[in-house]
């Protein structure tokens, strides 16, 4: 997995746990709902700030988003 | 600070810390050394493969990049 396929896995990992969908956290992150598709998807590079306000939208952070083995 | 400003803080302390100048890490990260120049500055809004690659040729992961309380 590339680095891409590895957020994504672990977006759609954090959106699920919450029990959100793709459309209520585009609404809440105001982030289009295709490009959350396809960041989850591993489809699309994300920039820093858009991968910030959908981890915090979550509920979670950016330094707990990455601590895991996938990012080592 | 925003997120772009604390990845350009630590990217810079990592680079310093390595004893790596700009130029060299431009040159081995295959990154265009204005980019870097500027995302140290946190003018960059910069994307996850760019960062990777920097952090990597860096000799740190991502994981342990963000492991710190500035990403909370």
């Amino acid at each position: 997995m590339d680095i891409k396929e590895k957020i994504g896995k672990h977006l759609k990992n954090l959106r699920t746990d919450k029990g959100l969908t793709q459309e209520k956290l585009s609404y809440e992150s105001d982030v289009d709902k295709t490009y959350i598709s396809e960041v989850e998807n591993g489809k699309r590079n994300i920039s820093v700030i858009n991968l910030e306000k959908l981890i915090v939208t979550l509920g979670s952070s950016v330094k707990d988003f990455f601590n895991h083995k996938d990012f080592e």
